[in-house]
């Protein structure tokens, strides 16, 4: 991770540009690669670096679902209505507070198109809906649920509609990894049918100004250091900042609990967002990010989520990156699975992978002495648990009567108070629709862009899968026509 | 509010200094005053600009609470033994996630000679201990606790002291507000004394800058705009960002949730720290806040404070401010007081404020109904109570026994659901212990120096009634020598 300083070079030092283009891209994950085909598109000459070897960054390592909907073909062929504006509605009530409604108002427009675009890049989606309560879906599906829309309370105000939209991955060849793998597999394809250039191991270190103006950057490859002319501008597209220990203390320490895990690729280390600050970009949602609940969905779904005190605080059948996000930020990391054996079979069937529970017992009360809490309160809640789930109903959280069965000794606890949460963060430079990266205050910094995770986009706070993938490529391509016209 | 932009102006571009002084400080609230004090007795000139029309911020409006400890004179005549080891123990615990380590060292480390500092200036505190739940003490008492130090989790691991010392109100003249109010009094005459310069109704615009140094600032005053020369550096003391809606928005919206009310002035504007970001200085924890809880300390402590599914979720006798802050962060501000007419009779004798139920009732289950909770967890976390009441035990939340007494109909709720919280911003720019401002690599910038909320600093996320002036106060005296001699 280079600590080299980000400040800004005046163009006044710059006594050689060993390289040019309209457009520089920094980063070639899904956003960069998106910029670069959309600036092509609309004229520019682009040339992308990359600090890794290849391209891919966080998105090849990704579960490939990207949120799309309004009508999508693939959601048509799977028997759903949707529209723009439940879309709309929906993504404002779960990306907030300070949902980025400017954002969410072209994205969800958009998406339609964007869907089409996707495709055209050689994507495929299978027009097969996956239901069973899972992190991805097996290969052959290619919709889900994917932000809990079909749960409490999302349900109840939004007309709900699969939007998770999973990039097919049919026709893989041995060492190809993962969905997200195969999306960037395909971009990377139009980008260089599109002439696209592309420099990996070539890290972008400080950007250049002419006064308020972002001209430029100095590079770095293999210790060589260079200038990039850029006539048009600059994209950001350079990650987030998981991989940065001391952003992540500066802003988001929760993130950083002992045990949680990065997502994404050790150049996720916030400099596209600092290389933005160092030339007076704001910033907004630092402390945000997503944080995968750590168990299957399939048990998670089927058990009782305890606090730290033994209480529930959530419906255990909406979306598990919503489930992860409320017991990081907000049960400081202190959560328990309560579980029958039957639950157990039931989950283990479907599980990703099984697990056994921390403790087992016949008595409730040994189980909360092993827990820590009050053996009272652990009573009352499986008591008022299972008294609901006898009569179909769950008046506490709300999970839906299909989960729901009176749990019956002997019960299992499995102890997730060490998590691990697989992390990434979501927080980054204040952008505009067009992917103009903003000052702060507000006004557009001339020359430069930036999309993707080093921006904060439509997962403002609140995430669903397939949110950063849709954002990241939405958004990208929206830089790269803006930055080719700029 | 001025939303002109904080772009640092470059020297070439300033034809006249209409005035000049070794050391500018932007702001004279509490920081800002300490910092011209200690400057001035460093051996500098110094040029205090703030833009109201007199002297006090923020701090003149507050309750005038230092956090002090490791034995201060007042603390031993109370009878309490102190340590600094201790000091640093319960503010690591109290003020993280990512508390301000190498701050609270020299801060605990230097606490009796700010005290004796604090003397000098004219500052008295009574030696006498108020122990009644509330806010802030009346005139004649001059310790409490103010961060929980004495409740749960904090009492079973680190040894309790008080360290809340309250600037006395004796001698309080007519129109003298507070004694936050009494504090800037002091601090001012004290600043007088010393020969500094005060210009009001003078607001800090932009910085200058000689390259990468700071080298003075362009100010606004009725009007008219001029630059003033700092041989040594600019103090920004400009207070934090609770009165810039946009900043709130992008930062910490919690705090701006309809009906919060803010606790400070029109000028906590957040335009200090937008003019450290703007040449390049990074910030730490912007998300942060306190909000004070939205009942009186008498009530909450004898009360059952209750979730919005009807779950206690903190011991209600711990430091009022880390209640409002738990529940405004992790409850999304659903909270109800839950009460009977004994508790309400014995708070009213104390209350500062008496107030009405929402609802009265013999029965859980119609109050459950009106709570829109489900009746049966009410009933239960009621009767976990009083059975735990009953025996002088809190299991579930481990309140201590003197507030504990089993609760009979009719019982009485208070909804606090719309707060209204009392809330000021705690993150702002990052900072050495020297007061040096920080890039976005960590290394100082050359010229700028800041203190109070305009930084993040001891209150690093968590919050103690007293750690805000006590952490301006005091480094804002560093910021002001290390500026002085830079």
């Amino acid at each position: 991770m280079s600590t080299a300083s980000t400040a800004p070079v005046p163009v006044s030092r710059v006594h050689h540009w060993a390289a040019e283009a309209d457009v520089l891209v920094a980063g070639n994950g899904c956003a960069g690669a998106s910029a670069s085909i959309e600036a092509v598109a609309a004229g520019a000459e682009v040339l992308v670096v990359d600090a890794a070897g290849g391209w891919g960054g966080a998105t090849a390592m990704s579960g490939g679902e990207i949120y799309l909907g309004g009508g999508t073909s693939v959601q048509k062929a799977c028997g759903f209505e949707d529209s723009v504006d439940a879309m709309y509605a929906f993504l404002k009530l779960a990306t907030g507070p300070d949902p980025a409604e400017d954002k969410l108002a072209v994205y969800c427009e958009g998406s339609l198109e964007h869907f089409d675009w996707l495709v055209r890049c050689g994507v495929t989606f299978v027009p097969k809906l996956w239901t069973n309560p899972s992190w991805e879906a097996p290969t052959g599906y290619g919709l889900m649920y994917t932000g809990g829309e079909n749960a409490y309370p999302f349900a109840d105000l939004v007309p709900p509609a699969p939007r998770g939209h999973i990039v097919d991955m049919e026709g893989k060849q041995p060492g190809e990894r993962s969905a997200g793998w195969m999306l960037m597999k395909h971009l990377a394809a139009t980008q260089e049918r599109a002439g696209v250039e592309v420099r990996y191991n070539t890290r972008t270190e400080r950007l250049v100004v002419d006064g308020e103006r972002v001209v430029g950057a100095e590079v770095v490859s293999f210790g060589e250091r260079y200038f990039v002319r850029a006539w048009r501008g600059v994209v950001l597209a350079a990650g987030g900042f998981a991989a940065n220990p001391a952003m992540l203390a500066q802003h988001a320490p929760k993130l950083a609990a002992p045990g949680n895990f990065l997502v994404g690729t050790d150049n996720d280390d916030g400099r596209g967002i600092r290389m933005g600050q160092a030339v007076g970009a704001a910033v907004r949602h630092m402390e945000a990010g997503q944080s995968a609940f750590p168990a299957d969905p399939a048990l998670l779904f089927r058990s009782l989520l305890l606090n730290g005190r033994g209480h529930r605080f959530i419906n255990e059948d909406t979306y598990p990156g919503r489930v992860g996000q409320t017991t990081l930020f907000q049960q400081d990391r202190k959560a328990f699975l309560l579980y029958d054996e039957a639950t157990n079979e039931e989950a283990s069937r479907q599980a990703e992978h099984v697990v056994q529970p921390t403790w087992v017992s016949d008595d409730l009360g040994e189980l909360a002495k092993e827990m820590g809490i009050a053996p009272e309160v652990l009573a009352a809640t499986v008591a008022t648990y299972n008294a609901g789930a006898a009569r179909g109903e769950d008046p506490e959280c709300h999970k839906a009567a299909r989960w729901l069965r009176p749990l019956v000794p002997p019960y299992g606890v499995l102890d997730l108070r060490d998590g691990p949460y697989g992390v990434f963060t979501i927080g980054g430079l204040h952008t505009s629709t067009r992917g103009e990266v903003l000052g702060l205050e507000g006004d557009p910094l001339p020359g430069l862009f930036a999309a993707g995770r080093t921006t904060s986009g439509i997962p403002s706070w609140g995430y669903c899968s397939g949110t950063s993938l849709g954002d990241s490529t939405f958004f990208g391509r929206r830089a790269g026509r803006a930055v080719a016209t700029a």
